[in-house]
């Protein structure tokens, strides 16, 4: 009963993030109804943004151009590294409008579990903006998680004897949360990192 | 700060159904991430179903053959003609392995909303098959919303003249449901269609 090629593309969609069986062969048919036109414009644009991505040779973070617009705004404080684990992080952190300095992308974590050491993330490639240029600090800004908690700590030890100020983003209650509902982890953090009013 | 190429592919996904801004930016990461051999195999399963796959000549169903499986089944009862609004709803129904006629895929419903008529469906190729088969009944199995009840109507004024047992699919509570939260329109189709035990 079933065809083929409509099978093959249905397994494909299915492997992507957050699709299951049902939301693929819904994707697959309106892919197979789409005008020639749209499905030409999506194959080109998968291509394109596939041919013309690629790492900024500074910070890692992906880039159409020769490096980063970050790296390559003359305005941005070369002395602070905020290190994230993905370039989503980086938009995320834009958006703050707050922060002024440079980033490192390591795209990951360590995660002794699945396999992944430090060799697989930038982790060579951030030692060696540390020798080169004038940081003075290093932000550790990967996610509140196990292997982010992990990656900082690791890097940290690394880092901290080149006689750098290394620092982790603030944890605590996020602004217009509920104590109520806010987890005894995130809360007794919340509580250590307390300031001054 | 952003990236032209990936922005468009992020709008591609966003046009897909069911994919909102932030899947379609999780997905545009992962195509982007995933090695080329992979990448390759998408592209390639995408246009190889949308190069082999067409509509059977006779009843309009999807296929990759020159007809597809059920009409090219000597075995089928040809004196019966089920309409469905898709090439899913014909994978429902032989999910139940119950039905042994042959099928009529109109590709949509009548709308006149979204401005659909019946000549954007595949009215004219039920009517042709009406007069050449040796068909007595045509069941309407288009969905039980008010596009596909209208649709159902409309091709049952159109096929009653012709002398043939048009039915439709019956409405009920579904099996396993629960009479409490059945919608009162559900519950009262179900009990005008109700049965003697």
């Amino acid at each position: 009963m079933s065809i083929v090629s409509l099978d093959r593309l249905t397994e494909q969609l299915e492997r992507l993030p957050g699709i299951g069986r049902k939301s693929a062969a819904r994707l697959a048919f309106h892919l197979l109804y789409m005008p020639d036109k749209d499905a030409d414009a999506f194959v080109e644009a998968l291509k394109n943004a596939r041919e013309t991505i690629h790492e900024c040779p500074i910070c890692c973070d992906l880039t159409d151009g020769e490096q980063c617009p970050v790296c390559g705004d003359p305005r941005r404080d070369r002395r602070v590294i905020c290190v994230v684990e993905d370039p989503r992080d980086v938009l995320a952190i834009e958006r703050t409008r707050e922060y002024t300095g440079l980033y490192h992308v390591l795209h990951g974590t360590i995660s002794p579990m699945d396999g992944r050491g430090p060799e697989q993330l930038r982790v060579k490639e951030l030692l060696r903006r540390l020798s080169d240029e004038g940081v003075t600090e290093v932000i550790m800004a990967t996610n509140p998680t196990v292997e982010g908690d992990y990656t900082a700590m690791y890097l940290s030890r690394l880092l901290k004897p080149l006689g750098l100020k290394v620092t982790r983003l603030a944890y605590g209650i996020p602004v217009g949360g509920d104590l109520e509902y806010a987890d005894e982890v995130t809360l007794s953090r919340s509580l250590e990192g307390r300031s001054e009013l």
